[in-house]
């Protein structure tokens, strides 16, 4: 059985729902990172990194959002999550989920991670990057809104693998100092996706 | 035919490099940062990020270098890129690529891009930036050298997408002021990769 390393209000989000949605047999192992629980012994010898979400295969271990929701779609294939058989259509879905983590989420984390890039004791510089947030997040969301969003889902008219990844990172947005309805299509995405019942099951179970 | 935007020393190299191994029909477009034409509104029409690599397909544009990688290789699987028809080992590659994307090419680019995480006349926090470059670039690598590297290439036995990705980005080890003597496997692998045949047409093309 697939088994979801994950901690609540973090990406693993995006994994949850696409396993979810797939119809997956899975279960979760919750990480308290108040405790640093990510990086115990225990859980590095899963994920080096020291970070979630990671997924538990027969096969090993998988980390990377884009990489464990490619690898959901294409295991579960009658839950049509990402196009099959189409190497320019799949590859748009990867270029999406791509933006998000290695842009879109990189610039959230400097208000609360900004000691991966500067020293952890630096209080100006912290504080300098945290000073930055609402611009540079909100500056994606503008292309993500503007140049993007197909709708109605973020690849057009069939919700993919991208749209569970998009969710997740608009939920930050408010807590990032962004007015979310500067998005409006963003901002009804989010909506739509808070309705769907494989979100609300996933949303339940990381509150509980 | 497809067309590749580039700028030299950028990780568009990956890209480039694996159009060369995919023995694929292409052109390139170089385009000169110094005279910032990466923002000029006729590249902005192509990719609204500003940003390469871009590569120009008769379906439209794909940019994100995971994403255009992925498409290199199913694009042409007699190039044998990646695996295929296997979402587990397809999914490890994936996930190499994406931690190079959002980790490592990250952690490098606080060294000269820091004005995207703070105010670019915060001469302070731009050099806290700087100055843990080595640090958080060497640890990605130790992280890479003891953990993913399989060897002879990236994934083990078959040279896949992930080996042009790590030889671009272990290209910038002595300028982020990291010894790449510290990393045996990484340093070999830079060695062997430059002498492809490919590598070497991709890099004379890049000075020329």
């Amino acid at each position: 059985m697939l088994k979801l390393f994950y901690a609540p209000k973090t990406c693993a989000l995006a994994s949850h729902i696409a396993l979810q949605e797939a119809g997956a047999d899975y279960e979760t192992v919750r990480l308290d990172f108040r405790a640093n629980e990510q990086r115990k012994p225990e859980y590095l010898a899963i994920n080096p990194k020291g970070r979630v979400p990671a997924l538990v295969t027969d096969r090993g271990i998988l980390t990377e959002t884009p990489a464990i929701l490619a690898f959901v779609a294409q295991s579960f294939p009658q839950a049509r999550l990402a196009p099959r058989d189409d190497a320019f259509a799949f590859a748009r879905v990867q270029a999406f989920n791509s933006y998000l983590c290695s842009t879109v989420h990189v610039a959230h984390a400097h208000r609360l991670r900004g000691y991966r890039w500067v020293d952890a004791d630096d209080a100006a510089a912290i504080a300098a990057m945290q000073k930055k947030v609402p611009q540079s997040v909100g500056d994606c969301f503008d292309l993500i809104e503007r140049e993007m969003f197909a709708g109605p889902w973020v690849m057009g008219d069939s919700y993919t693998i991208c749209d569970p990844y998009l969710f997740t990172l608009a939920g930050w947005l408010e807590a990032d100092g962004v007015d979310p309805a500067r998005f409006p299509k963003v901002h009804d995405h989010r909506h739509r996706m808070s309705g769907r019942p494989a979100v609300q099951a996933v949303l339940a179970d990381e509150r509980g």
